[in-house]
């Protein structure tokens, strides 16, 4: 999958940029799946961001940065994986974001929070329990078994035709621990699909008496405005706790059309409002919004194309 | 694609080498297209360049720094691309080397002048203008935005039987602007295929008050001299206007061997006349010359084999 | 191919980690030939080490690190390649290794040696001699044709039905020349596969003056349990000459369980006592050991999944 876009951004300065990454972050990869029998499959997955702006690597250059991982998967009694992978936690946040973590959405701004990728985790993914039950649950060994590193998650979540529902923790071993706490569920009306979430959040950053905590809601409609093209509104607020200036809000407003399965076009305009404490800006997936110093509000008008293959 | 050759260099110091990227930069990528109707494709591509005598990332280390970009294509409109894309004047520059910018010619060499690659560019590739004109123009958006990384270039050909014209420019927003300005072209009288370019360069490395313009010109010839083999000769001259010292002259002979369309081997020896102020060194697409010294001639006879895959 | 274990090891400190790559190291790779008619072909190899924990590239981040080679082919006339390759003492000894130099093994622990990799190398490989006899020579012209990190190695070996041997060198010229001369072979007895090795290491560390001398031994036996599972044991001594404390001895009891011809699962249990001079730990393939001090011994109990793709 590549994403490319235009972006003409304010915050700090104002100006044109091209950025990698809007809806969804720029990839290539492998996956595969062996029939072991039995009901039971190998199942690997190894996966690789890419800046399609610079060609370089994203995930901080860890070339395999997306995904890596290998495992067991049974019908019957669920998967057991291994490797860097994506939290409970994530995958509770991406099912109810109608931009996907991309640009647009407060995963991306960071208005709302989530972990994307624990390394050196272990996975547990549960069978389908009555067929509108599903859940998982990842333990992080750390990195050469180091305290400080380990992390643990879980995800429990309830599909049942137009209405799903997610419930998810995550907790870091940072000097605070790290404690994210989420419900969150859609409904399709089909003329609108809505999605609201809520999230409480122990200790943001992890550093010793950073007085960050807070709560974070959102909620988001998709409309379908044609066979090909849907209209897409959002708003995400974080307010804090026992601190001053660290509240802020985002709010979107965006069209996509699809030229195919999987070829689209995008405009999606966004603004995060920043508290006197806050410097969020309007990122992609993993692209970069404009640069905003504290309590400078931040906007950006995309227009992007995305392609998968 | 991969290509590695042996090389008896001499410069400062004399010797024999392994590298890779002698007459092609190794290589391996990814490319595709979906046709979205009505003449209408989304196209991309991702190159990685590799070391192949040692494993590494050429470019810089830039994982995709070949080429990594995303865009459409229509036959009737042309293409809009944008990503990290070959510069219209590298194209123009490639379609006039014999050397096709490998070991033996100018643009390996530095003697001759061009700007291969532009990161945060968008590109507009023209149609086909009545079978015969062709050409592309692109705009670099600059890393963020930033102004001092912005660049801009252009490319119109003619190409009709055996007769083909290039004029290239480009300017990139160094301390001082960076311009070059090239006319080159070919004519294949089929027993000989002559290429000949002249280019005139405004502030070579950018820097202030560096007095580096200068003019450059290259003649070449490609000889086949059998159903699988060719001879190539070359030479390339770049004279410095404004300052002593700084005029480089390059001199080549080479002969390839075709052992199938997609492997070929190949024996080239050329060699650098460097000004008393020059270090030009004898490299390859990728690969390395022996090191010299401000005012020390460099000569290189390469072995090498190329296959494509 | 990925290679995932979970290992509770005891050094310094006792814990469970997360590592990749315990029986083999975690590689994706392209290998391709071209049939260029007359016996001959043309043959490359390019394959990347990935540490599936973390999604980081193994062999110190050289993504191409593996192997990335070109060259031609002749059935008759033996094979021969450029690049970064497998240096042919490697392939003597992972010929002599039933755990193929992963976890439980003297060459993933270091207490016996070999040269894995060696950049920019020509590899000479001799076509089969009377159907048992084979080999290959190979000299590295050093890193851009530096006298320091050349290199030279050999390997003869007989191979006829259940009896293999062989005899092979490697030499680099570090400060102090290390040569490496091992003699190790093999005979399936069906019930049981022994494997024995001898080799005579001078200049270890190729430091100056470090009295590094030793002499390594290694019995090891791989016993068929069931259609799918083997056990595997193994013993490794490496006896210093002209130095106290630096000799080490390592154990290692293992079960392998196939579960296709792609996927088996492992359960290996090692112990390396060190001397009053030497930390060697556990390694696997790539995968690290519980760290150690000088003097501590080390043990790791691994339960692993390794699939090839």
């Amino acid at each position: 999958l590549l994403d490319v876009y235009v972006q003409h951004g304010k915050g700090t300065a104002t100006g044109w940029a091209l950025q990698s990454g809007g809806q969804s972050g720029s990839r290539l990869g492998v996956r595969g799946s062996e029939d072991l029998g039995g009901g039971l499959s190998a199942v690997f997955t190894l996966e690789n961001g890419i800046a399609a702006d610079t060609g370089t690597v994203t995930q901080g250059g860890v070339f395999w940065g997306r995904q890596a991982f290998l495992g067991l998967s049974s019908k019957e009694w669920g998967a057991l994986t291994a490797g860097r992978q994506y939290s409970p936690h994530f995958f509770a946040s991406v099912a109810n974001d109608i931009f996907g973590t991309g640009v647009g959405g407060g995963f991306a701004s960071f208005v709302t929070t989530t972990v994307f990728r624990v390394d050196n985790s272990v996975t547990y993914e549960l069978p389908k329990i009555a067929g509108v039950l599903g859940g998982s649950v990842m333990q992080s060994a750390g990195e050469g078994g180091a305290a400080g590193t380990k992390a643990t998650s879980a995800h429990l979540r309830y599909a049942s035709g137009p209405a799903g529902l997610s419930l998810a923790y995550l907790q870091r071993n940072t000097v605070e621990k790290q404690k994210l706490l989420s419900l969150a569920g859609s409904y399709d009306f089909k003329v609108v699909k809505l999605v609201a979430g809520w999230q409480d959040v122990k200790n943001l950053t992890g550093a010793l008496g950073a007085a960050d905590d807070r709560r974070e809601v959102w909620l988001q409609a998709a409309i379908p405005v044609s066979a090909s093209g849907t209209v897409q509104l959002g708003a995400a607020q974080a307010k804090a706790s026992g601190a001053t200036g660290k509240d802020a809000k985002q709010w979107t407003a965006g069209y996509s059309h699809a030229l195919s399965k999987r070829t689209n076009l995008y405009a999606i305009y966004t603004q995060v409002d920043n508290g006197t404490a806050t410097n969020y800006t309007t990122g992609g997936a993993t692209g970069a919004g404009p640069a905003v110093t504290a309590g400078v509000d931040a906007t950006a008008l995309t227009f992007g194309v995305r392609h998968s293959f």
